[in-house]
């Protein structure tokens, strides 16, 4: 910025760090462990440090090559300011505004909980000193990327702030600190920033409660029609079974319940909007919710059905296995008889493998594509036809496998022992009811009405509809 | 930023946004579906909204708290205004310059195909209102998004504009709405912007194409060769092998092959090189359009290995290998004889099962470091590092593996059914080409020549080449 | 940018790319094949382009529609000047200092090797030509991608420099080529930038050495143990186990030993900071270098896992295993015995497994997690509760899997062969070592007392600690 030099008014602009580039002096208020963190790294990186303090000559350990002064000396040896204090400890800012003015003052600042006070940290700050350029940023990372520099999880800062120029000083410091910058926009982007730190998977907690339940209730359900039927009417102690066998009943009914209720919000959101005429009403908050945890749910299903494809793919090498055929096959010997061989049994087992495998390669492009660099290199157009074609033919591949899986066994009274289904008749249901939903919206008559309705028209006010029409 | 030019106060801190935080007025021109949803979601984020209209009084139903005014009443409220109109009506938008002078336009607009029109809907706009900033935006967003916020495949947000300032207060807005920003430059990237929403994978069509080209053939081949000639020839109905066995043919060999074409168009590249002697002059066409699908050839190899590998894991629990292992058994009891352990066989199936494993290993590494976000953090080196060496390991690897399934089966009259050659034959004709024809390029004066080359040296002009040496 | 309102010295800006935005000129010091590509990109993407040049007339072949002048007449001509010639020759641009004044030039160079000169070369022209605003960027880039425009690995550009004003026209032209902008901050950025290109996989040298080095000693050792003596002793040929079995059993012991590398560091550090009873004394060398290669360590492991995995699942399809199997049915059959079933074995071999399958699908969750994308989007806290927490967890299954592998077999004598222990034992010692140390380090006064440790507590001075609470 070498005209800067040149003009008179290079008081106006303190912002070029061109000048500043050697051994450039930052400051920090507050002599705790993260102001020392942050100090360390500083000092690694090139900068000059200076500590403001309460009291300066007995705060105790700093990092070796800086210096502690008054909060006001501090703040006036360099432009920016990182606040390591607590909030609760804010208010005596307050009396340095005047030497706080034009300065940036980085809140570095996070909470123990979310929703602890009225307005975000940085927000407050602003507030008490109204002449201080105030951005938020860096405390989205640990104390140990703060102290090391970045590594993986730790790599992107988030900044916000309503000034351009102290945001960009801000951007500087920590990309010369080796972190990638996401600019949030402005201060109200606080709270979001300083609520960052404290999630911990929200959005997936509902998925992971939900397939708990229904590993658990299909666990115990097939635990009793399986074993315990076994033990008390065959006298058979079939406990074994548990490791492996049951499992692999558990994991791919869950896998299929859950699939479904991906697609089950969508079908219950269009049948909405077709019994109101209009997508201009909120859906109800439990479908919002659902709607937001679909990834979610996908991905745990996908994560059901790939331990269901490892636990079947290892059923020739179990001792279990092995023993059954090679008695079968003793059995036949010894008895002298021969088994031919059954055409229809080998399409159909076939069938059932093949249709599982293809379902499940589409199941692993759907993950795929839900990495967030893969989405984001997508088109609209193009993440809605995968998400929504490919998923309903996911959807259908994987139903499509159990019915095969059960062929004819609904016929063998040996099916319903103590009157209870087969696990995998209950899975069937909700994908059976999501796939015959989406066929009757894919009816040419609903699907046109259904179409104008999200591209704006509304059933219930023909007149708007014209007008519309004429003025957009 | 047009009150710059207006207040007094300019000098101090025009960029500063901070006194507009609070209920800043966005403006939206055009009441349709697109204007309502965005409105909306500006509602939610903390905006004040007004339309613009050609009929305030009769707009039809805006979000509630927005209101409707003239177009030239709104556009003096707001600094920043939205056009979300169709391009067809924009011409009335001339008689409005003198209001729009200074504002910030944000063209939201698409159309229905790509190049209706010759230039792109900004470059238009801005053309007819040279007063304005017009910015590009917001259009490759779903309305999902525009009215729910960001998720998933819509968090990105591209813009373009010639103005800077103009695209920062616009990505303000987006990054408040809760969108990550992309800058993609000035106002001539306008078109791509606007092509973006319109593309469905176009780069993997020709790919796509290709592998259910060469799959149907394949099947069909094997078809005849297969199940058609033991019906006729043996009488024996072996249809049911068509799901599981014939498709595990089908799958590898359009694998190799498609692997294989990955890397034919760089070999031949090599030798166009040689040939002309020069870097300097452009491929052609076709050559350009292969090379450039070159990864999604492979990752649809790769999906079709996948598969040939689920399709291979699944053989020990298919009913037609279980009762063929049976049978077999049984036959040797019953003539009391015993095959003896044939060491030759057990080393030639596991080698060929274990390099087939590291194929697919590496095969699986190209794949994942083909991810954006991966191979983002590469550098070229490293990037050409894995594709191209790594590469031709995981071709020898692959065709060695089918090689070693071949083994001597080519000595056997009973391979040549009807004429026809065993598919895996088929399959290693280009493989071995590329490799051949790669060791060639190896050899050390073919590589020193075609090294020179690549650094800009050219046979054809002997002098030139010493004077860039001095020149440069 | 209020300056340019205030200043006289608007004239001086032309940084305004508003006004220049149809065929803006782009001067290239330098005509050789890097100057050339740059060139004709630029005028494919609607540049015009001047080449400065020692002798004009004679510089050789250049992309047709561009034009070489004398150094001063081309640095004249346009407001940004990508220098293409190599740091050697950089000194005689200091007699161009004039010429050059307020001029952008872009260092496009790059070296041979790291650490060849002092300073990066683009601080050293920056010394050379004060006046002018230096930019580093586009080194990073293949010359393929200067020429033919982004392509995966090389879509991202990096630029670093003191003046925010130059980086952004800079941004502008690489936005318009197509690429992604990093903006790295400062010109002391630089040095990294021209590294970046001549790094291959630095940070993946050590774990893949240890990987070899382990895979090596352990195939080896297996060789003698299980091939050699079978051959010595019983003068039994097995060397066809090399292929699959014996691997079968090196890649997961290495796979083992690996993944509890990743976590002894972490278990070292811990109680290195309980014994110092501070956490602000740098941990040695060679342990800081260690945790920053655990990521690698993990994946290199979680490859070998995946073969593991995959030579596990082929085992029934082995010739040597069915040979076997048949062999067993038969003499079961001639000997007229029968093995009872053993539910023992049964509930055994299938833990074994099932442990092995959870074990495996953690560590790709892992793996998943570690991927840019995926562990740029989670929260400090999430990352670390995946990589700690999870991964103590995946640590504790596979381990608990090589036990149940082992089970009774070190009771038997005939594991002990030529006084070699089994390879599972070795492979026993470190993961076992790591997870009792973790356990130590969860008892809850040692817990307590690391997490003081940890927030900044220090136990050699108490006083300091109590002035701390007071100050912070």
């Amino acid at each position: 910025m070498s005209k800067e030099v040149n003009s008179e008014s290079v008081s106006l602009c303190p912002l070029s760090t061109a000048a500043a580039t050697e051994q450039e002096m930052l400051c920090i208020f507050g002599t705790g462990d993260l102001g020392r963190s942050l100090g360390q790294r500083f000092l690694q990186t090139g900068y000059k440090v200076v500590y403001g303090s309460r009291r300066p000559h007995s705060c105790g350990p700093l990092p070796p090559g800086t210096q502690a002064m008054s909060h006001v000396a501090a703040a006036q040896s360099a432009r920016l300011v990182f606040i390591c204090i607590h909030r609760e400890n804010y208010d005596f800012l307050e009396t340095l505004a005047p030497q706080l003015k034009g300065k940036v003052l980085v809140d570095v600042s996070n909470n123990l909980k979310k929703n602890m006070y009225p307005e975000a940290n940085a927000e407050y700050l602003q507030r008490l000193i109204p002449g201080a350029q105030v951005v938020k940023g860096f405390n989205t990372l640990s104390a140990w990327a703060l102290q090391n520099g970045p590594s993986d999880a730790n790599r992107q800062v988030y900044v916000c702030g309503n000034s351009l120029e102290a945001k960009q000083a801000v951007i500087e410091v920590a990309a010369k600190l080796g972190f990638t910058v996401l600019d949030r926009g402005s201060l109200t982007a606080a709270r979001e920033l300083e609520d960052f730190p404290l999630q911990l998977f929200p959005e997936w907690r509902l998925p992971l409660q939900l397939a708990t339940g229904l590993t658990a209730f299909f666990f115990f359900y097939l635990l009793i029609r399986d074993v315990i039927y076994s033990y008390v009417v065959n006298d058979k102690d079939v406990s074994f079974r548990i490791m492996a066998s049951l499992a692999n009943k558990v994991f791919p009914i869950v896998s299929l319940i859950m699939l479904s209720l991906c697609y089950l919000p969508g079908v219950i959101a269009a049948f909405l909007q077709l019994y109101r005429g209009t997508k201009y009403k909120r859906f109800p908050d439990w479908l919002d919710r659902w709607m937001l945890c679909r990834k979610q749910l996908g991905l745990v299903a996908l994560a059901l059905a790939s331990l269901h494809v490892l636990y079947t793919l290892i059923i020739p090498i179990r001792y279990y296995v092995r023993y059954r055929l090679a008695a079968h096959t003793i059995s036949q010997i010894r008895e002298n008889k021969t088994s031919p061989f059954d055409t229809t049994m080998a399409w159909r087992t076939d069938s059932y493998y093949v249709i599982g495998i293809l379902g499940f390669g589409l199941y692993l492009l759907l993950g795929i594509t839900s990495l967030p660099s893969v989405s984001n290199i997508l088109s609209w157009r193009e993440f809605s036809f995968i998400q929504s074609k490919l998923g309903y033919l996911t959807l259908f591949f994987c139903t499509f496998h159990t019915y095969l899986y059960g062929w004819d066994k609904f016929l063998q009274p040996s099916s319903y022992k103590w009157f209870m289904l087969p696990g995998y008749m209950l899975s069937l249901v909700v994908p059976s009811v999501v796939l015959v939903l989406k066929l009757l919206l894919l009816l040419p008559c609903v699907d046109s009405t259904l179409t104008r309705i999200r591209q704006g028209w509304e059933r219930t006010d023909p007149e708007q509809e014209h007008k519309k029409l004429l003025l957009t």
